[in-house]
């Protein structure tokens, strides 16, 4: 039993959404063509084709825009020499929620994974450092997963930054805010003691 | 810190697809600008259109085609005395993938649900009885869910097919294939056991 052709197309193209598999794919299908009104569909459609025209990254810190200029490296009220280094674009967005963060971001073009075969090459590095150069840095806050890709980042460009005049630091590890100490691991909860604070 | 206008619409709208919220669809539009291919956004972008242009439903037993005649209504080879009556028409490919049905589908306009006011205007009864009046229909099995509007939907179909002379079934409640005891709910296991067979 096959589905209709257009229909199949369709499930097999939702597949390529990331965490969707079949079953899912075949869900959103059957609603969009189903449940979903004529105008909303074309408005999709539409959107598909504008979002990739229309949304680009800044050529300095690679973070999503639709502007000419950058949100956040044309914001006149931010601080200028400390830079915030995420994985992907999407990060900025998480950062930006805290409130926390006022300098400038730098997006990396992925994370080293030596098991995946991504090399130093998927860094970028000589974006980083030309800025570095060219811009009064003085502090750049590593926004990394706390996974094993993440981790070998860190390391890496902490060493390779270690002959430029910057300070580098990374976000703290620790309990997650509002949990309680029976459900956080060990060695999340042995980072909490290594990095304990006076109280 | 809003997301690029775009972004934030696509976002919106993806949000429209069953059981996703508003971290998948932020998921989902950001792999869709960043890592598709134009050429898959444009193929999603026009296989949206297409499929509801080109998918209809047969006027006869309501399952979805992109063929003049339903693939199922105009299947010479199929019994044509047996009716299988489900509540959507995505549900006809589950019923087809058993392999174990060969006669004809009727797809009702959904399930009875007196709590969110669906009544029985919703089941398109009259559709039904037509068949049932124009065609020679000797059985009906009911392919409903094993919920409280599945199981309302039922008692009403069975009340409302007495005065015609068919045989209304319903499909057997017991044990899933492959599952242990220990895990079977008590409801499930009672209804298997009253459904016992001579083995």
């Amino acid at each position: 039993m096959k589905y209709p052709r257009v229909l199949e197309q369709l499930i097999r193209l939702m597949q390529k959404l990331p965490g969707v598999g079949r079953k899912t794919a075949e869900r959103y299908a059957f609603d969009l063509v189903l449940s979903w009104q004529p105008d909303e569909l074309s408005q999709l459609s539409h959107l598909l084709i504008q979002a990739k025209a229309e949304i680009r990254r800044c050529n300095v810190c690679g973070a999503l825009t639709d502007e000419v200029d950058c949100l956040f490296c044309s914001d006149t009220t931010r601080t200028k020499d400390v830079l915030c280094i995420v994985s992907s674009p999407r990060e900025i967005f998480h950062m930006e929620a805290t409130r926390e963060f006022r300098g400038l971001y730098h997006v990396l073009g992925g994370l080293l994974s030596p098991l995946d075969g991504r090399g130093e090459e998927v860094l970028e590095l000589p974006r980083l450092t030309a800025r570095l150069e060219n811009q009064n840095i003085k502090e750049i806050v590593l926004a990394l997963d706390s996974t094993l890709e993440g981790d070998t980042t860190a390391l890496y460009l902490k060493r390779a930054l270690e002959s430029y005049p910057v300070q580098v630091s990374r976000l703290a590890f620790g309990i997650p805010v509002g949990s309680s100490l029976e459900y956080v691991d060990g060695g999340t909860l042995a980072r909490a003691f290594m990095g304990r604070a006076s109280f």
